[in-house]
């Protein structure tokens, strides 16, 4: 640690994540003594605030990352691949927000409330995690740890500010001209968004699931290092504009009634429980909007196995599923004296 | 039957189902030969149109199913409670609409493309399905018939039409105030819908499910005849105007490829198969508007478990998941000589 901080680099800084990253680092008062926005020529000339100083964006370059200790990476996988390695190789360590290297074995996939040992094998990048896959796993690592998960069935209810922030106004967009009995503009998603559910999140691939449903599959399976858990996963994009909602029925191997479940989700580590029904109290994407921890309720048995229990998992998927979780890695990087 | 039709009632003429009904009777032909419209006494003075003639409200009594050869029951279930025992008594067949007596051992439960044989042994009255079972095991018939299902875990995205009138009103004015910066009003949804989810459709019962939520369970084995079908139900209301989505996970007792379950599926009964992913072409509610089909897609090998397959079922929940249905079991009353 040079100076009084570190030296911290945001790739993709005016995007939905990007511009969020730089507000949770100021939030949680991450040890910053320089920060460097970062992005395509495109958004050279726009500026962010950061603890009340106006901070230029600058193109991304291969020279940008001289001197800088941590980069947060979210500008597409794409980018990620191209610049993450000559970030690393000039001695900054990427936490890296795309899909690039999650599946790579090089690459640790960390999510701070689950896993933060992976972090210590890091050889210059490590990898948030997917944003449906991060408030699951959250959520469901007290129930691995106490009974073991055999399976999970998991239906995803998606806000729009996932794809972006022209997805975030086409939505906004959408829902104005159908007030004002308007054409509707479209050219984010194939298909009208405002009041409709599209269950297409990422490309299709030969077995009918998407990307962002193997992703599910694959991630949990890493994070969790157990390899042995079955997941199946459908993914929907519905009209929400911050905060993925999940239904999940996991089957444990031990049985884990519901009581002492919800005793080990009140305890765990970056959970809120939300579950009293009968005051019509559960989680909602609009209560958890801005907010960094996973909210689960109804949480009941799974009344159609021997051992199974149903959730419902809500997270701010721009704040807990990327950038809040991206932080909390360079947190943990700092208290891992790994910076 | 008399002179060129068959006299028909709709109780709760003026409600969202109950117009539909009207409308749907009109379209399939039914051959009616007086229509009475029947609703409290609130309603009295409207009037609706069918066939070209305004047709009066009137005020339900006791005395209104006079003469009347079939009531079709859409009021809510105290009403049915209340009147549909009277109807039928009065020589009257009722098909209700309500939840009253789905789970009543003597009245026959019926979605027409699955279980017709169940109207012969009716006593008077027979049941619609809830919304959301029928369209599923419209869906679930053929696969059921083939392979037998062990078990099936299905999390539902409900539009605001299945609440009501009010409902579809309330959705309407919160996007609208939004839009203009308004204060929301909220009348009908414990919280706001616009923009949200909310895990919560039904009364909550003491084991953490909702009553919605327990209709899937208890009319899909009875509609199928086969108390072993496990079910376990997650319904998320969700803000979309007309058409239920459903993500169902489906066990089955034999092996059953993806292959055979689509050709199986585009020869069933009431079904459509919208299955192009590539193409982007899935069942959507947006498209299901309307329309009296059940459309499925998304059709997968569940990659969880031994024998399972995966599929996205969507349907106008007001349509088939009501009216249509209810018209359907009319028709099927006539084709049985039961009318």
């Amino acid at each position: 640690m040079a100076r009084n901080g570190y030296r911290v680099a945001v790739v993709g800084a005016t995007g939905a994540v990007g511009t969020t990253m730089v507000r949770v680092l100021e939030e949680r008062n991450f040890p910053v003594s320089d920060l460097k926005l970062l992005a395509s020529s495109r958004s050279v000339g726009k500026e962010l605030t950061f603890r009340g100083d106006k901070v230029a964006v600058e193109e991304l370059t291969e020279k940008s990352f001289e001197g800088v200790d941590v980069a947060l990476f979210s500008a597409g996988a794409s980018v990620s691949r191209q610049f993450a390695p000559i970030a690393a190789r000039s001695g900054c360590v990427v936490v890296d927000n795309s899909s690039a290297f999650r599946m790579d074995p090089q690459t640790p996939l960390v999510v701070p409330e689950v896993n933060p040992h992976a972090v210590r094998g890091h050889q210059g990048i490590i990898a948030n995690p997917n944003c449906s896959t991060i408030q699951m796993v959250v959520a469901l690592k007290p129930i691995q740890d106490a009974a073991g998960i055999k399976r999970i069935v998991v239906t995803t209810f998606q806000a729009v500010s996932g794809t972006g922030m022209k997805a975030i106004e086409e939505l906004r967009l959408q829902v104005e001209a159908l007030v004002r009995g308007e054409p509707l503009p479209r050219q984010v998603y194939p298909h009208q968004i405002a009041f409709n559910c599209l269950p297409h999140i990422g490309s299709f691939l030969d077995s009918g699931y998407t990307e962002e449903e193997m992703k599910m599959v694959n991630e949990t399976r890493k994070i969790f290092e157990d390899p042995d858990i079955q997941v199946c996963a459908t993914t929907v994009r519905v009209p929400v504009y911050y905060g993925h909602s999940e239904s999940v029925a996991v089957e444990t191997r031990k049985p884990l009634d519901v009581k002492e479940a919800v005793a080990l989700l009140k305890r765990a580590d970056g959970v809120q429980v939300v579950d009293e029904p009968l005051a019509a109290r559960y989680p909602m994407p609009l209560d958890a909007a801005g907010r960094d921890e996973t909210f689960v309720g109804r949480i009941r048995k799974d009344i159609s196995v021997e051992n199974g229990l149903v959730l419902w998992i809500v997270a701010d998927n721009i704040r807990k599923g990327a950038a809040t979780n991206a932080v909390q890695i360079a947190e943990l990087l700092v208290r891992e004296k790994l910076l």
